[in-house]
């Protein structure tokens, strides 16, 4: 589709269907991951007594603060946080909410999260091998207790799905991972992860301050397998405290 | 489709099939906003008694003034604006109205403004997808008063859908919305919305003086849960009013 | 589709599906456009006592006169004239006709003259945003009178459709509908308004002598509801009036 | 498709789906028109005693000359003469003969002449308006006898079909169409008609000696309805009484 | 697909679906028949005894005389040959095959020639005019002896069939088409009929001498009206009577 | 697609839809022809006794030489080897064995090779006609004992299907056969096919010393009709009696 | 699509549907292939005790190392590790597991390994031939204990499929099979072969010191006919004992 010059790098093999490069690469697939990049920042993260989810959205002024675009409650002990482009999240995270409740109907018992990250990962699999369609311009961190206990899992644009400790995913991530990568431990409380990610997310250069109205989070306990949004009061007190730990 | 020089900064990755850009831009999206951006002035606001909408329709000297083409009525309880391309519009609306009239039917309740509009947000999600289609070229503002009391929605071409106390799309929007960011207050009736946004629009370059006949507005209070289009006359002294408090 | 030279205006936004252009065009919708603009003339009046058509047909000398491809009955209470793309307009009449016949057997009533324009325009919507169909390359005029009284009705290739009392289609019109601007009057008679449009049509370049073979023209008055192709000698004599008023 | 030089004129708006041009041309179908003007000549003619077809068909010496490829027989009373790309044509008729007979055993009574042409002018139109497909590369002259007495149709690659007293397709027929309009009269006969044809075809520069093995005619009179091909010896005898005539 | 230099003639009116260029040509069928032209000689011949049908297979040394890819049965009564693309021939052939039982089943009686070739034609069409297939590359000579007694008919890429009294198709046959309307007359046997096909394909450049184990040949006589094939001795004996006659 | 350069010879018409170039070419057949050239050696000879198949794998050092790639079983009494793209052939197989068994069960006897091979031509020609596939990129040569005796046949990309004495397919295929056309007699024993095959495959370039682990042989003798593999031994004692013939 | 420069050597033959370039190259195929090569190392080997199957799996530090993306169980008796686009490998390790679920219910009795790879090969061929998808961007090595013992087999983007006593793939892959050949012996034990395998990959310039945590591995034996994965403990050491083998 047109000249583009001799230095544009993947010279046309980034168009229409997701096709090969001449080097073995899925163009479509790495763009829409780089508008996974171009996101805000997510996270999840699995703790000894539960999982934290944590979504980070940009309002402006007049905008709805009880609302969530990024934050998802998936199951009862299932939630989700994106990063890209939202609203190639929320169909992934419909097929998610069918997907769970079919195999409660099924099994009469609750879906683990891995089973949900495969099948959406299958789903985003599928958008990267046949015309007609483009990949997903979204990652997602399913978090949740299930028979396993804690579990975290990603998925991404490719197929692709992880089971981490805890992952930031979006926008500033590879710098919040390290500090994850650092500060992250196995024996770690809901309470010990929230302030880690936190602690993290106010070192990256986007996010120096933290404004409480951006912040969106939840966790899912293991006596209750059930998730619960933090209200913006506990958001404030655990920025506070975070604040305090630098 | 050809040599377009190398000054053109998408590149081709514009072009049928709503793809990706190497930076994660999906172009066929972006232009839809631009028609949106091209289109007339269309507001919502919240106020403690109910919500108002407003449009503006630039009408030829022999045309119809009784007829509306960018305030659309979709339930009793919900009304619209649109900005950008009207045909677009109406498919819109007529899946609203059918969404609204089911919900009736299988629920024997009046639909949510926000459930609308996340139906709406999927639909034009699938036209940013999928081949063989172009995205719609058109934003709405859907406003009501349902079982959480006024509400005030927008939908655009990337399928987002957000919730906000008083927002403005299309064309001079930006200037109107910092308008309102300054203006607007939670406490407002719904006299007072409509005379903010009657000033505000009055104060952006195009609207310095708004003519009664361009104006479409219609307000639903929170007693009857019914939408009521203004008359002209109506409009015409709120402009007055509005004039006066300039 | 070729190097088309960098001053191509267009870029090529304007093949294939109909898609946007980075300023939020649609080209092929205003390519179409562009063929109504080509075609000969069209004029729907609105009068106290029921409405004028009025449709230019140029004809070779051994031509059918009594044949007319560009002014159609809708139904017994609704005509139509066409400008642009003739064989295009005859798949919308078709269709009209249709959905009038509908109407009558569901509702057992005449259907409007706007229900039949919204109708029209959402088929012509469909024709700008599905890929494998160009859009229709025509506007029409439907006029006719209905539960409302004498109305008149345009539909245009982007699918929009607007109301007036006075409206002029195709080569010419743009002058044409100024003068109808200045000399309309709600007021007016049939007769009134047909020797308007025949004075207006006269002081185009293009039209300067009307012959009356090229000119055909219709009334349906509010009291018979039905519409009467005038004749020949009737065009005749009213041409002979309008030149006397000039 | 590719960089096809900056002199092109149509500049790429001639490809695969029918699309507009910016002046709101058609291109595939004015080359597909363009086929028409270099196939041979076709005419025919209305008289008041029935009606006249003509066709030329250059045939190569050792060619099965009582074989018409040009000429058709499209029901008792109707026939139709071709002009362009032949393949096409007899797809036409072929759905014309389906047509009339469906329309006898439906309505029982023959069809007449302009619902016909309304016929293949609607299809013809179907394949100026969606992909797939490219337009018919020939038009025809249906003429017959029906209720309405003699009747002559054309029909072309746009969908237009037009009713003439007599009309000449193909190449030539320019010249022999201003010929006709200065010779033509509503009070001919079929002889005067057939004479008429001969001596203006004998005047285009193609076919200043008509050779009888190259020309096929047919007449339905008003008497019979029914169509009569020429024997090579009639045609003789009216080829040099046309000469006479000169 | 691709910038080819501003000297090609047909700027890419000849790709994917068969379109007019603005000369109204179908450039993928003229492509075709230059398939056929560059096919081996293929020739049949009406005789008043019956028909003859001529082909020329070059062969490899250790190639299967015994059987032909170019000379074919397809009823009792017609036999075929075939010059250009041999795989697209027989896609022809078991249509026709099929095409003369459903005859016979049908209307118990054999199927005519010219019906058969009109079939083969009408096929040909619809594969120049839908997107998605390639127009056959093979032209065929079908010659039987029916109810109207010796017929030799061809069909060609585009759809035409024409009637001949003898007919060379592919390679040569230009000259050979001049030999025959000097040498060919009504009055022939088939045995004049094959010493003129010989003599005259001997006198082409290519088959100055013809070899037997090249030539495959075919009789179908009006007494028996059955297709028999010559045998290598026959030919043999026909080359050389053939010979004396030069 | 895109600029290819002027020196490009087939200026794009070997992409996408196999269709033809101003030369009457299929190039995409052509280049599927080329794939087969690029192939290692197949053969097969037809003997007074049987016939006889010989097919070149190149093996790696731990690759399981019990299973062969390129010789195939179809029937109890037909065999087949090919040349080009593996994966293809494998397709081609599947369909000749599934049709050799519907023969039996509906015509309750072996089915002749050539019918196989008519069959699998048939298929091939598909494949160049249709958009949305690619033309196979392998030809085999089958071979078999069947009502007729011993048969051998090949098919190729285009469709073609031709019978042979003896005929080398794959690299090195042109020395062979002209080798074949000087030693081959139709008198020959298998034994004697063998030995001459595998003299001339050793005299080929790439082939200067057959090993036997590269070899794969069968034969299907005229009493037994039973497709017997050659085991390496005797494979080895062959090559041995070939080189001492030499 | 678009101008890649005179340097571009497969001159657009890659894009699309795939097919074939001049020189009768799969360009698609080849990228696939490429995309394997850009993988991790997978193995499989073949012991007279079972199989061993080994896979690389390059992990971040909080990811969850028990789970494995590229070493999959099949059946009971049959596993496989993969290289290249892992999201791919699941759609055909999923087909996998179904064909040997049915081979069971149908036949009851396990599948084996080679039945399994065509399958795979067959599959994957289909995505070569057709439009409208791409080929799998994976290799598989499928390792497991049948009726005919310990196989091992692979499949590769082309749809070849082929059997080894030990085989490498993925990045590195060259190197080992190196390897591999010069110390596979038909006689080891499973124990001899991981350590073989571990040895060898241990050489690779990629992996001097293999991290058990990178490692998965598995084994199936003879007498249970059960995969059994490796742990963490027994991976380190052998690891170890390679180590001292060095």
């Amino acid at each position: 589709m047109g000249a583009r010059g001799m230095f544009a790098p993947s010279a046309g093999y980034d168009r229409a269907l997701t096709i090969f490069s001449p080097d073995g690469r899925l163009y479509q697939v790495e763009y829409a991951i780089e508008t996974v990049r171009r996101g805000t920042l997510a996270v999840g993260a699995r703790a000894v007594d539960g999982v934290v989810l944590f979504a980070e959205e940009r309002l402006r002024k007049l905008q709805d603060v009880s609302l969530s675009q990024k934050l998802f409650q998936v199951d009862d002990h299932v939630g989700a946080v994106a990063a890209g482009y939202v609203p190639d999240a929320r169909v992934l995270i419909d097929n998610a909410r069918v997907t769970a409740q079919n195999h409660r109907i099924l099994y009469d018992e609750p879906i683990t999260v891995e089973t949900l990250a495969k099948r959406l990962g299958d789903l985003a699999q599928q958008y990267t091998q046949y015309a007609g369609v483009r990949p997903f311009g979204v990652s997602l961190v399913l978090a949740g207790v299930d028979r396993n206990g804690p579990s975290v899992f990603t998925t991404d644009p490719s197929g692709t799905y992880l089971g981490y400790s805890a992952i930031a995913i979006g926008g500033g991530s590879d710098q919040l991972n390290e500090y994850f990568e650092a500060n992250y431990s196995e024996s770690m409380s809901m309470d010990d992860a929230i302030l880690m990610i936190l602690r993290g997310a106010s070192r990256t250069e986007e996010h120096k301050v933290l404004d409480p109205r951006s912040v969106k989070m939840a966790v899912i306990d293991v006596k209750t397998k059930r998730m619960r949004r933090l209200g913006i009061d506990e958001i404030t007190s655990y920025l506070e405290k975070a604040k305090e730990q630098q």
